[in-house]
C-alpha cells in the first residue's frame, strides 16, 4: 500500500492511468479537478488522450465534455484539444491549444461564472455527470480524501458524478492536510446562510467526504503542476500599482475604509502582482489585512510573511516555481494563515458582499463608459474566460479595473468608445486604472464618466481620437444618456482589424 | 394634535408643505421617499418645484439631487424636472419629463442596481445627503415611524440626512402598521448574515427608528398614490405566460424544480401580470408557492387570496387602482401574508442565491448570444433603468427574460445581432421567452444558443435576416466563440434610425 492511500479497499483500486482513462468513453462528461494550473490530474487526461487517438486512428468517433475548476495546463487541456478529444468546454480555459479550437469552431465553450459552476453542475442544468477525476493529496484510512493544490469545484464533482477516478499525487506535500476548509450547504430551498463573518473563519472540514463504493479506480502519481513564472515587474505595472495604492489611501483619509481596509480580490496576472509587491515594499501603515480572492499568489506570500495579511481565503494556489517551492516548503507555517475552500464558497456573492471586498482585475477593453470585456479580442474571438471576475466585481465593496492603457507595442487601445463584448456593466464597474492614472467612477453619470476616462486613464496617443468620438456623439447621439455613433463605434477595433493598429496614424 | 401624529415633539413641528420646501437649497441633496408610484412625498416636492421656478424666474440659480428608492410620480419628478429643478437623478425613474431632459442632457442620471443604492450613500460614495423627505403612514407616541405603501432606500436617507421632512399621509390605511419589516445590518466589517430563510422571515421590526431631533418639519397630507391600470392582457402576453409556465412544469417534470416551484421574482408590467394571472386562471398543481420580489402587483394578490401563494417579500406596492383599492381594504387580512422590507433587503443577492429566485423580467432587446439591454433605445437614449433586474438575474436560480418578439408595430425586432447597450451579460441569462417560444440558454456555447434564439424567440419576418447575419458572421468573423461582423452588428439599429423599421423590405 502506498503512503498516501490509507484505505484497504481503494488501495485495492490502484491502477495504471492507462486502465483508468480505459473506462472514459465517447459521450462522458467529465470532471476534473484543476484550477489555475494547480491540483489536475496529471496521469489519466494524457492516457485519456492517447485513447481517444488511437480511436480517431480507427476512424472512430471520440470526444467528451471537460468540466474543471478553471484553466488547468498542457498535460489536460493541452493534450484533450490537441487530439480533439474535447467536445464542451467548461467553464474556463486558459490553454493556446484549446482556445485556437473554440475560436476555430471545433470546441463549444461555455463560459460561465466560476460561482455558478455548483448550482449548474448540482442541479443538472449542464446533464449527467459521468466521472469524476480528481488529483488528492492523501486517501485516510476512513475513506476521506485529503484535497490537493486547488478546491475548485471538486466537491460537487465528487458528489454527482457517477463513478470516480482519484489521482493520489505524492509531489503534493503530505503536510498540506488541515489547509483545506470544505463545507456543503443544504439543497435548495433548504439553504442555510455561509457562516463566515471574516476570510479565515473555517466552517467545514479539511477533507473531502465521498460514498467509496463509486470509485472505480485509484492512480499514483508523483509530478509537479504547471507553475507559471511571473514576469519581473516594469514600470507600467509599478505605476498602476502606485495608483491603485494612493487610492486606498485616499478612501481612508476619506474616511470611506477603515486603516485595515477590506478583504482583498486581486486577479490573476503581473499587474496584480505588482499591486501586492507595492503593499509589501511600501508597508501599509496597518496590519492584519486580509485576502477574500480566487487564487494564492507568490505577494500574498510576502504580505504573509511580513505580517501585512492576517490571513488568506483562495480556492487555489496560483504561484511561481519558486513561490510553489517555498509554499511546499513552509506548508506547516501557513496552515493557520491560508484557507483553500470550494469556488462556489471562495467566490460566494454572500460571502464578497457580506464582508466587503475590494476587487482589482485586469481586462481586455474598457469603453468610455466604463463596461468592460474580459474575455473577447476583437468583440469574437475568445482569449480565457470571465472566471471569477464577476463574482467580485458585481459584489464588491469596492470595484476596481487595472489594465495598461495600450497593448501589442501600442497598436490596440485598451480605452476604446465601445467594447466589442461586455462582461461587466457600467453599473458594477467603479474605478478604472491604467498607468495613466485613475478614474473614479462613483455615482457619474455616463458622460461626466466619459470625460473622466479619456483624461485619466487613455494613452496620450488615442486621446485625441477617444475624445473627438466622444464630442461627436454628444453632438450627434439619439439621445445624451450615453451618446454613441453606432455607425462608428467600433472604428477602433475596424482600423485594428483593417492595418494592424487601432490608430489613425 | 392629528389622529396619525402621536409623538409631543413631532406635533410641534407640523407646518405646511411650503415652509418644509423652504428649508431645501440649491446645491442640497434629497432622499425622497417613493418606489414605482408608491409612498413618495406629495407636497413637499410640489411646494419645492414652485420655490424652484419663482427662483429661476428671478435668474437665481436652484437644483437638486434627487434620490429616491425607484420611480415615483408626476407629483415628484414631474414637478421637479418640469421647473428644471433635478441636477442629478438616482437611482432609476420612469417619468416622461424626467426622461425627456435625461435625453436632451439636462439631467445627470445615475442608473444603478437597486441593491447597491444603499451601500453608496451609507458610505458617502455619492456625498453629503442634505434632505431626507419620507411619506410615512404615522408617528408613534415614542417618535417611531409607521412605513407607507413602500420602503425603498428611506432607513437608509432618514439614517444619513443631516435633516428630516416627514410627511404624514392619511390616505394611506393606518391597519398598514405592521406589515413592514425593517432590519439594519451592522456595518462594515462587521455585518452579519441577512438572517432570511423563507421568503416570509421577519427579521426586524415594522417601524423606522429615527433621531427625532432631525426632524425639521412634519406636514399632513390626504392624498392617493399614482396607480396604473394594467392594459388587459392581450394574445401576445397570454402566449409569452403560457411558454413560462409550461417550462416551469417541464422543470418540475425533469426534477430540477420542487413542485412548490422556488420563490418568484417577477418584474413589473403587463407581461408580468399575464404570468400570475395565468398561475392563478390555470391554477398551478400545488399550494404554498412564495414571492421573493421588488413589488406587489395585482395578480399577487389573487395568488394569495386563492392560497397558491402563502406569502409575498418585496419593497412595495406596484397596484393598480382597483388593486390598491384591495389592498387597503382588507390589508388586515395581507398582514401575515405580505411582507415590505428596505429594497437592499428585498434585492438582496445574499437572499435572492440563498432561496434560489426565479426571476422575469422584461427587456428592450436581447441579442442573438443572450445579452440583454434592460435600459438604452437604440444605445444612447434612456428607457427606466436597471431597476432591480440585475439583483434577480445575477443571482436567480433560474433566469428569465420575457418579450414580445418585436416592438412599435412590428418595426422594431426585439432580438438584434448585438445589443446596443448590455446591463445582463451571456452569462447571466438563462432563459429568454417571446410569444414566438422559448429558448433555453443552460449549457450553451455561444453559437447554440443563437440558432435557439432565432428559431423559438425571433419573429419570423426577422428570422431571414438574423440567419443571414449569423450565417456569415460564422464564415467571416475574427473568431468562432461569439462569431460578430462588427461592421454591420448594429444594422438593425442603424436601419431603424434611416428608415423607422428594422426591416428591410
Amino acid at each position: 500500500m502506498s503512503s498516501r492511500i490509507h484505505h484497504a479497499g481503494l488501495a485495492q483500486k490502484v491502477m495504471s492511468g492507462a486502465d483508468a482513462a480505459a473506462m472514459i468513453h465517447h459521450g462522458d462528461n467529465v470532471g476534473f479537478s484543476g484550477f489555475t494550473g494547480a491540483g489536475y490530474p496529471k496521469d489519466v487526461p494524457r492516457a485519456l488522450a492517447g485513447r481517444i487517438k488511437a480511436a480517431h486512428d480507427r476512424g472512430e468517433e471520440f470526444r467528451i465534455g471537460v468540466w474543471t475548476g478553471a484553466s488547468t495546463a498542457p498535460e489536460l487541456d493541452g493534450a484533450l484539444a490537441e487530439v480533439d478529444g474535447i467536445s464542451t468546454r467548461v467553464p474556463y480555459q486558459s490553454d493556446p491549444v484549446t482556445r485556437a479550437k473554440i475560436n476555430s469552431g471545433d470546441i463549444d465553450y461555455v463560459d460561465i461564472h466560476l460561482s455558478h459552476l455548483n448550482q449548474y453542475v448540482e442541479h443538472g442544468f449542464m446533464g449527467r455527470l459521468d466521472f469524476a477525476v480528481v488529483e488528492v493529496t492523501a486517501i485516510t484510512p476512513g475513506g476521506r480524501l485529503v484535497p490537493s493544490a486547488s478546491v475548485g469545484c471538486n466537491r460537487t464533482y465528487l458528489d454527482k458524478a457517477d463513478k470516480i477516478i482519484l489521482e493520489v499525487n505524492a509531489w503534493q506535500p503530505a503536510e498540506i492536510e488541515g489547509v483545506h476548509d470544505i463545507w456543503r450547504n443544504e439543497t435548495i430551498p433548504n439553504r442555510h446562510p455561509v457562516p463566515i463573518l471574516h476570510p479565515g473563519d473555517r466552517i467545514g472540514t479539511p477533507y473531502f467526504e465521498i460514498d467509496t463504493s463509486k470509485v472505480v479506480a485509484v492512480v499514483e502519481t508523483d509530478a509537479p503542476d504547471r507553475n507559471s513564472p511571473f514576469k519581473p515587474i516594469d514600470d507600467t505595472s509599478r505605476a498602476i500599482a502606485s495608483h491603485f495604492i494612493d487610492f486606498l489611501k485616499h478612501e481612508v483619509k476619506k474616511g470611506r475604509l477603515p486603516k485595515k481596509l477590506l478583504p482583498l480580490q486581486s486577479g490573476v496576472g503581473n499587474i496584480a502582482n505588482a499591486v501586492l509587491d507595492g503593499l509589501h515594499t511600501s508597508p501599509w501603515a496597518g496590519k492584519g489585512l486580509g485576502a477574500y480572492t480566487e487564487v494564492l499568489q507568490d505577494g500574498m506570500l510576502d504580505l504573509i510573511d511580513d505580517g501585512t495579511f492576517s490571513v488568506a481565503s483562495c480556492t487555489a494556489l496560483s504561484l511561481s516555481p519558486e513561490g510553489v517551492e517555498r509554499f511546499n516548503r513552509d506548508v506547516v507555517d501557513y496552515l493557520d494563515k491560508v484557507v483553500m475552500r470550494p469556488q462556489s464558497i471562495s467566490n460566494h456573492p454572500e460571502v464578497v458582499r457580506r464582508l466587503g471586498v475590494i476587487s482589482c482585475n485586469g481586462l481586455i477593453e474598457a469603453d468610455l463608459y466604463g463596461n468592460v470585456n474580459s474575455t473577447h479580442v476583437i468583440g469574437s474571438r475568445i482569449q480565457n474566460g470571465i472566471g471569477g471576475s464577476a463574482d467580485f466585481t458585481h459584489h464588491g465593496y469596492l470595484t476596481t479595473f487595472v489594465t495598461p492603457s495600450t497593448a501589442k507595442g501600442g497598436a490596440l487601445s485598451c480605452i476604446v468608445p465601445m467594447v466589442s463584448h461586455v462582461d461587466h456593466t457600467e453599473h458594477d464597474v467603479m474605478v478604472m486604472i491604467t498607468e495613466q492614472g485613475l478614474a473614479d467612477l462613483r455615482g457619474l453619470a455616463p458622460r461626466k464618466r466619459a470625460q473622466q476616462i479619456i483624461d485619466h486613464c487613455a494613452h496620450p496617443d488615442f486621446r485625441p481620437l477617444l475624445q473627438d468620438y466622444f464630442d461627436r456623439a454628444c453632438a450627434g447621439a439619439w439621445g445624451q444618456q450615453t451618446p454613441h455613433l453606432l455607425g462608428e463605434a467600433f472604428s477602433f477595433h475596424q482600423r485594428f482589424m483593417e492595418t494592424g493598429s487601432m490608430s489613425s496614424r
